[in-house]
């Protein structure tokens, strides 16, 4: 007898901008997880798990999108009255654990970490509000040798995933540069200028989406987009605007070419002329490892999205055509990216200390990878025990837990239907085999071991009689000890 | 040039009842995921990811702790005003999943899930308000034989977790013969009588830390604590103070004896005549599949304070002695539990569906090894290579490479300090080796490889000289070509 159900009934729904995902997809997600820890921890990075709330100020206000309601995060206040946050990233945690532990932490200090981060964004196509992100960072490390590892481990991390030569680049600029290029055309080194700055990199960062041109008015007085939403332009001059996007469009085919166009752009900036060298020496380091091999590239057009890089900064970028929710051929974009951020411990303790991180964005990466039906099962199916007799259930038990033994997924059926339902069951689970074990097996001692891959070939697609004849039988039986060779045999 | 650093600079803090895991203990909260989540995919179990986030009413209010500000949960409004809360466990959003997508799942619905969960409890010593569970259910698995088999779960999930046998025992009840007790005793099947029955869960789920009389308290009239705070009590007469003290206190030595000291309570009950019965079969499956070696116990003392269970309930003790925050040898209560909650999807769809399953709390158990001492470095440190000249960078990131081409974790030291600072960082990071190429290496084209392990070893413990003799050197050099059989060599 069970209790009364109480007469409310709520709707079952999962949250708006949020996802379930089952069986292949989260397998999936889990083996990317997996190959990026691995890849993370052969270069020596240690684990950290730090909580999913953070006090507000401690994270910090670093979105591109803080127009959105609570700047982007989703907030409330504790019993205190502090405000906590959800963390939007695994970077501004860090750089709270590092400030809070600096002194018996190892310098430079490696850390991974996995874990979901939350975005308060208007839900829609595409839009996630949580995500699972993969991060790897070093801590207290000043030269460029530091970004470039963290380039190359990018770089790993897409091979480790599963992605061929030519289906990925690193894509790397440094903030520097614009930062020169921004000096150069009067935009002031002020709280107002800061503002300006930041109203740059957004528009940029969206160059992809909205093309020269859209991006044009972003950096003078704003834009209209089609469902007549008004954003605020960053106010530069007609000559200024000319300046930002010449600089991203001066990527060339060689690396010489690109640093030997970007050279220029600088004027007597020494910010611009020191981002210039730091690209310089990278792009070196990647060439003397072997990573200009297509995987890496230098690219004045990306800058990245979050307020707190300050220097190297760089995007995995997929070219690999995807299909978007309507099965449209779409572009994928960023499977990840990173940088330098010099100053975000120094908001805690005051002054620098030197930062380096990529970031690995699992969760629409195993979803692009599933639009393309580039998943397969990573796991088999069960093999499934019948369970035709309710006072045998130890039996049957005892069989699957045989086939566990030699390393075979294996249960037994638990639900409460007959024979046929069972079969129907095992072949919705992509059961490879059923073992049998009926009255007559049982009063035989025997077992029936039923090959469901084979018994769908058999009465799907084998027309031909003689192939049907010398086909193995998709059935056999055989004494109860060899339970495990006759499932080993069936599903050779 | 870094940008510059704002005024104001917030306080780094990890928020209050909260935990940051670095190294060691990530990487055995780690191992014991993937060990349970092992377990678990090797019993048929698919994996299931949901959002943190729920809408509030599709969670429900199940907390054993309700009292609490937001009944327990961390909870505010979306944008849409809907109320959203973080999950308190795994099961409330798998009802809702399978609430929401019913049809197509196959039945029974067999899922793992892995995540944080978090409880808006009042911060405390042992009081987490995050922590990590591994969920194995059951759904729509109406018979004795899916409760059973959680239970084995739950068994296989501890001894894959390394605990020996005689560490931990699974207990075993059924809230049904609870239900029985209180029926008799006069607790009426209306709306006051479940707020009743909740108070009498809450307060024998107390047993182990108040005591019977704490207990028989908080079935009475109430009780004190030691700070002065009242709990209101359920209200109980004496004589059902003694009936439900009673039953709590029914276990005997054996299966038979329990369920015989059980089976008079109830009277002449329906339901508690079915929930012995159904102690019974569970208690022959678990014999019959040999779990009844020590590891799985019939104990009537156990009810669990969620409030949405129906039916069978277990419990994963651990039986070793750890230590607390102090230091002071302390009992390590629950690593997990579970039961059936055949109700809990019937709130969305209006009809019961049978479901069970198990939760094992990682968070807690990985730091109760941790206290315990049981955790040994699950990963060894890297093999440093020590960057001596800025230049020849990309030769160091070379050397490493070929060292984790090998199978060895390895990088290359990447702060700014010179090579003592260097050496320490190795040690600090538990290096079994550095690589070192200076100068002279590098002009003769060799490496010279530091064992730091033996090294120690020679400087620390070795006082008898003939020993030091016969002893491999701390220090060796080759040709640069043989790096890898330096390393492996140095290493044996």
């Amino acid at each position: 007898m069970s209790k009364k159900v109480k007469t409310f009934r709520p709707k079952a729904r999962r949250p708006k901008g949020f996802e379930d995902r089952f069986g292949t997809l989260a397998n999936a997600e889990n083996a990317l997880i997996g190959a990026a820890a691995g890849v993370y921890a052969s270069h020596g990075f240690e684990p950290l798990s730090t909580s999913a709330l953070e006090y507000a100020d401690c994270l910090g206000k670093f979105l591109p999108d803080d127009d959105r309601p609570n700047e982007g995060v989703f907030a409330f206040t504790d019993d205190d009255q502090q405000w906590m946050a959800l963390r939007y990233d695994l970077t501004a945690p860090l750089a709270r654990f590092v400030a809070e532990n600096y002194d018996p932490l190892p310098k430079p200090l490696r850390r991974f970490a996995v874990g979901p981060v939350w975005r308060n964004e208007k839900p829609g196509p595409g839009r996630f509000r949580e995500f699972i992100q993969v991060d790897a960072d070093t801590i207290g490390a000043p030269g460029p040798a530091a970004d470039a590892e963290m380039i190359m481990l990018a770089a790993d991390v897409m091979d480790a995933a599963g992605l061929a030569r030519g289906e990925y680049v690193i894509r790397v600029n440094n903030r520097k540069l614009l930062d020169a290029i921004l000096g150069n055309i009067g935009v002031p080194d002020t709280e107002e200028g800061a503002v300006q700055r930041l109203r740059v990199l957004r528009a940029i960062d969206k160059l992809d989406r909205l093309g020269a041109d859209g991006v044009a008015r972003l950096l003078g007085d704003g834009r209209k987009d089609d469902s007549g939403d008004f954003t605020k332009g960053a106010g530069l001059s007609a000559q200024g605007i000319v300046a930002v996007l010449g600089y991203t469009q001066a990527g060339a085919d060689t690396l010489e070419a690109t640093l030997g166009a970007l050279q220029p752009l600088m004027g007597a900036s020494t910010v611009g002329a020191q981002g210039v060298e730091e690209l310089r020496a990278i792009a070196a380091l990647l060439q003397a490892c072997g990573y200009d091999d297509g995987r890496t590239l230098i690219d004045p057009s990306i800058v990245r999205g979050l307020g707190y890089y300050t220097g190297p900064v760089f995007e995995a970028d997929l070219r690999i055509e995807t299909v978007n929710e309507k099965g449209e051929p779409a572009r994928f974009g960023s499977a990840g990216g990173g940088g330098r951020y010099d100053d975000l411990i120094a908001r805690f303790r005051g002054q620098p200390v030197p930062a380096t991180g990529f970031s690995f964005g699992v969760s629409r990466f195993a979803a692009a990878l599933h639009a393309l039906g580039r998943l397969g099962p990573v796991e088999p199916g069960p093999v499934v025990v019948l369970a035709l007799e309710v006072d045998r259930m130890a039996d049957y038990f005892a069989m699957a837990s045989e086939l566990r033994a030699a390393g075979m997924r294996s249960e037994v059926y638990m639900g409460g239907s007959g024979m046929k339902a069972q079969m129907k069951y095992a072949d919705k689970r992509g059961a490879p085999a059923v073992v049998i074990v009926g009255e007559d097996e049982r009063a035989a001692n025997s077992v029936t071991v039923k090959n469901l891959v084979l018994g769908d070939k058999l009465s799907g697609q084998i027309e031909d009689n003689k192939e049907w004849r010398s086909g193995r039988p998709a059935q056999t039986s055989g004494p109860r000890e060899q339970l495990l060779k006759l499932v080993q045999d069936a599903l050779i």
